[in-house]
């Protein structure tokens, strides 16, 4: 099995070494990261400049581009053969409730799931690499099953590891994505030549953290595993959209 | 009635000067843009460098910044009261199916609703400017709607108007995200230096475009209404991950 | 006679509008500067990506690069027939002694000049704009001896003009640069998730700006004219290198 | 003796490598270099965002600039102690004549200069790497000679090294720049959304390539070393000018 590794911390993070010790041991795999951090760039893509790609001493390739821009790139050029499944991380720092969507960690799996492939995106609840191992851990029984129970195409796998060696984690638990609070707002400060510039707040704190949420699996020790889509429809909202956009025109 | 708008084309791009010019007429506009084209940015933050602010002679605010940078340094900062509603667009081309996954303007969008407000994203489905004032007068025929009943507060609207003048558009439809093909293999090219650069290809061909999809819609000369929703958790796919989850510790 | 204007501050700059003003009455002008502020890009090309033009509604056209960028491709491509004089600026600030090297409003002058062309950097010592207009005044003089009498072509004239309103300058005097300090140590600070990051510092004071300098100039109310050569050579120091190179092999 | 080496060409370049390889032989060595290929750099600062530093495996340094924002900021705070001399490269690629303007390399050396420090830019003229060793040997020996025999504080030497193994190359010998050609008109292209797109041509043909200049030197089998200077003022223009500036207001 060939499977495909990327992250949004950048080619030189610590997370996708740990990520790629692990997997190495029970597939063939393929590293293209960003050249940089890119943590936030969700889904974004490259299109007005190309894109080039630099192969380091480790084997590892990296990528002038977004997380999204190198899985694209390593299943339509680099690889002589696609892989058969994409896992991006391991990301510093969680990706819980609406971190999902800004993600770039989870835009690397999702876009492993654009392409046909399912998809894995792992984080460590935690901004120390101390657990690093745990997580990589998690990722490699989860690829392990997943070899032998192949997960239906059109899922991603959101894994949220908490902060704990990994004899200390108590399970795995299925949940929902939670809800954070909106953003603590943006701070205003000026540059050194007295301009005005602006800074993005930290993330807001738990709104919807209840029994079933991946923020509440992780506080209590679990890992989380939420199944994402990527079909945006809101479908319990056209009927009501319906009763009016008739009357519209 | 406040309403933010936003983009991703550009401060500069025609479809955001049409839409300010029918949006202002029924509601207090604040016009904040990147101020370079940022299409394909999906909900990229910029999170390593700060953002800067630049007015113009038009009263609009640019950022250098991506769509959602845009959306939330306006709500936070340069807004001295939140807005009612954000509209983002017209964009210049469609935003069907999977294009809305990495969509500037749906993101834009999504970030009015991330941070609790009804949201809109209009795209014309062209890429000439013929028809723009068609797609500016859907965005205010739904606008004045929403004013009088409002939208629920966690969804947004993603409209795409047909490439065809107003009197000619059939009708408004209630539409599910299609699917497009993968796209189109990246080209490889070289600089005028020799070295290797890597371009993305043109959009895929519609995969899942029948009855009730928003590519459908178009195509039938309807304007097509997609309720979307930014919760990614695939509901359906929660027991049958459960089913194994818990064996893998 | 055709005159090419751009500047380092960014195509909405006010001391480019203010030169086109002054300028456009006594040649024909097109203007091509940068989409964004690039103050302190030196002679910098955009080799890695490809450029972008804008022509905006004032028939500026902006450019997604650096001030030499903009020249050259302005002399390449977009003038349908070459200048004959390239003037840079009006720089919101002063470009004296060693700024020079750093000015990208200077480097958009030496680019005329590399490409064969006589080239002016006019620069107003005041961060505010009050007397701009001054300074307007001050390169429509100079380009109008210059149509009269042409500058040799393998020269720049840095013009820095003093903070002052035009009735008040007392003359022009021909310099030689100055030299500052080194800048003030770079700032380290912590971005708001608490990485380190690290900005310039002001610039350093006057160290050599004696009489004759373009410091002293100004600071006693003359314009400054500094005649620029882009030969780095530094002929008097050839002798005692040849001294010992032929020792090394 | 501490000796700070950089180059344009990014921190995971050969010639870099080599350059280290070769110094830390005869000094104690930082590198601090861009963390992308930076080339044709010139003298860029980066003003409007802050600067990064993340250090490698093998202690090398890269920062998320330009090579002059990497040796400013190596000096100003990376350094524990400031270093006694600046070397930059090894280039891939010929900086002769005008080329020294544009470049990244000689600009790192310069940064060095500016802040007090005797400064070396060696360039291997070829773009393959074979002869590298050979450069590095050379920037060996002149860092030898330098540190039994120092430069004058307001000095750069640059260095060009022909594409020669080492004991081919026939002797060294100072230099003058010399002079090249226009470069070829830039390309206009389609980027594959059918936009335009512009890149630069190739660099011009020799135009000064005689007895006495880099260009001679380098064609001949000879390392050619120009002493260069940072005052960019023309002395020899100053009395034309003065003869009408006097006259202007």
């Amino acid at each position: 099995m060939r499977i495909l590794l990327s992250n949004d911390d950048g080619v030189f993070a610590p997370g996708l070494e740990s990520l790629h010790e692990a997997i190495k041991q029970v597939a063939e795999v393929t590293v293209v990261a960003p050249d940089r951090n890119l943590s936030g760039a969700s889904s974004a893509l490259t299109l007005t400049n190309p894109l080039r790609v630099q192969q380091h001493k480790n084997g590892f390739y990296s990528v002038n581009g977004t997380p999204t821009d190198c899985v694209h790139l390593a299943i339509n050029q680099l690889m002589p053969e696609p892989p058969d499944m994409v896992v991006a991380g391991i990301n510093h720092g969680a990706n819980l409730g609406d971190d999902t969507f800004y993600s770039g960690t989870v835009s690397a799996a999702a876009e492993g799931r654009h392409l046909g492939l399912p998809a894995i995106a792992m984080s460590l609840v935690s901004k120390s690499e101390d657990n690093m191992h745990a997580a990589a851990l998690v990722a490699q029984k989860i690829v392990k099953h997943l070899q032998a129970n192949p997960l239906a195409s059109d899922r991603i796998l959101n894994v949220n590891v908490p902060d704990l060696p990994y004899d200390q984690i108590r399970g795995f638990e299925v949940t929902r994505l939670g809800r954070r609070h909106k953003a603590e707002v943006m701070t205003k400060e000026q540059d050194p030549w007295g301009r005005d510039i602006y800074w993005y707040g930290k993330l807001g704190k738990e709104l919807d953290a209840g029994v079933g949420t991946d923020f509440h699996a992780v506080s209590n020790g679990n890992v989380s595993i939420t199944p994402l889509s990527i079909d945006m429809t809101a479908y319990s909202s056209m009927d009501s959209v319906a009763s009016w956009v008739d009357k519209i025109k």
